[in-house]
């Protein structure tokens, strides 16, 4: 398929992405990146996802320097190296503002471009969706008794800790969720914000749509480059891309959150059921949590290194958002309607 | 005094901001600006608050064009224009993350530009502060017999408000709050987040440390540029610029998110005493802002199409943020601590 920016002879990367076709509700981050370097023409350009590469083989192919770089989400090679689930996010972590100031200010981006880097990639934060929904269920779940045997389509860290409440993950890439769940070959399934779900037509084939997502506080973004590619880019080149991500960085979430709200009106009025996990399954899976976040640690120490500096950043920013942010935020969503 | 960046032969713009200079930790952006164009040279001078133009005079400077862009706020000259007030915040508005989706995704950008093109300006936002403290208070206040008669250096639709609640709001100048906290002629003063109030040092005078403000649940910088410099931009000029915009609206709010936890343990390691307004006080401050909201709506066009604007955008955008992200944000920020 064409795209708007084709490649010119500077161009230097070609990226792919690890979401469907139909989730490319993710920026045009490359288009940026090009425009800003009229001067010299664009360094990127883009591709629909899946067109180079599969979706969830990004980090490879940018390792190998198939392509010289991609957006994705370090959490879909969280089996290869379970630290890079950390610069997505962590089940019952930090949320976009706070990822942020952990990324940029708590030292977030050094530790997780440590990591990167045994990939033989830079990573450059370029996107969130903010808090996700729990999933969509065939029949309510109201208790961890209602829990066990489930068999929900939910990856990585979430996976580990419902497994621990006695559900069967099932791993499931994008275009086989809808025919699973059709037939019942499982009874959930996870995947992203309202804006996102509604594409993929969960809702014809699974009512309840359970809230919140306690493994996805929020999913971040990275593009990342292959480290011989980046490091023959020309200056002001590296400089376009940085400050092209620095936009997407802000722009991706502000999309989701204002295309959120349409999206789940247009959904209630397919008659989707909005639920809330309930109190007692809440805190089941903040133990299981803990349990889960102990044993990635003792497995690996870059897991546990990233873990550690982002649970002390969260403690120390939270006894801050605890002051102010909070409580007028509460007190004004509730007012306010 | 001379800065990081000197002026080029290609510099095209003098940036003066509105903040006193010991709190100038707004960001660099037009350092960012410059780098992101080694090819051509920098296109933007800094100069430290207050150099080249008063604070709180950047908008005329611009408009007249003495310098041709600025870092300020637009709440600054709610005096001249209360829309421009609605660029900053709104008393018990939106936070950053939905002020930028207002801004970005919402219509508010274009609402804005309109508003400041009457003065010969482009605006780009470039920064958050965040949930502002309410302020340094003599003695405590309870109730709201105990805030009549009360001096508070507040100004704008904040004063407004208090002045609603019995308060008698003082307009003072950063450099004034000071000497008239400790003198006692005025019992109270609110600046901005911890880490900007410490460098003020109201803590030495004033004990008790309220919270929120909720007259400010963030404050947004734009930076504002001279309409005919704009035009008179190379297009990639005005590319860099605008990125370099983006690349400081995600940075400062992560800097302050990070800064202010060690800013607030500080102060109380210095003794402060931190409070929070009482129900009775944010219930009374609810209803004594919609009557300002609907004042200054009767008062000016300008503030009713974007106050309409943005309020309806935050119903849209609370309906999403109560079911996932509040949710998930409370049970985390009051579980890990």
């Amino acid at each position: 398929m064409a795209t708007a920016h084709r490649p010119r002879k500077r161009s230097r990367c070609q990226p792919g992405r690890s979401a469907p076709l139909r989730c490319a509700s993710r920026p045009g981050w490359h288009r940026k990146c090009g425009s800003a370097n009229h001067a010299t023409g664009p360094i990127i350009a883009g591709s629909p996802p899946g067109e180079i590469v599969p979706g969830l083989q990004v980090l490879d192919a940018v390792e190998q320097g198939t392509i010289e770089c991609g957006y994705t989400a370090g959490y879909y090679y969280g089996g290869k190296e379970s630290a890079l689930a950390i610069d997505t996010c962590l089940p019952f972590g930090m949320g976009v503002r706070q990822h942020n100031a952990w990324m940029l200010n708590g030292g977030g981006l050094e530790l997780t471009r440590q990591v990167y880097k045994k990939f033989n990639c830079i990573n450059f934060p370029a996107g969130h969706t903010g808090t996700q929904m729990g999933g969509w269920w065939r029949a309510e779940v109201k208790t961890l008794a209602d829990l066990k045997g489930k068999k929900m389509r939910i990856p990585g860290l979430g996976g580990a800790i419902m497994a621990k409440l006695g559900v069967i993950p099932q791993q499931l890439s994008g275009g086989d969720i809808y025919p699973a769940l059709e037939r019942g070959t499982i009874d959930a399934a996870e995947w992203s914000v309202p804006y996102d779900d509604e594409k993929l037509g969960f809702y014809k084939v699974a009512k309840f749509y359970y809230s919140p997502a306690f493994w996805e506080p929020t999913a971040s973004f990275p593009v990342i480059v292959n480290l011989k590619a980046w490091e023959a880019l020309p200056a002001q080149f590296r400089e376009a891309l940085e400050v092209a991500c620095f936009e997407a960085y802000t722009k991706v979430p502000a999309a989701y959150d204002a295309a959120n709200p349409e999206a789940l009106k247009r959904l209630i009025a397919q008659g989707v059921q909005l639920r809330s996990f309930s109190k007692e399954i809440m805190d089941a899976a903040w133990v299981a949590t803990k349990q889960v976040m102990a044993e990635e640690s003792a497995k690996s120490a870059d897991f546990k290194r990233l873990y550690d500096s982002y649970t002390a950043f969260r403690l120390g920013v939270g006894s801050w958002f605890r002051v102010a942010e909070s409580p007028l935020d509460n007190f004004t969503l509730y007012q306010a309607r």
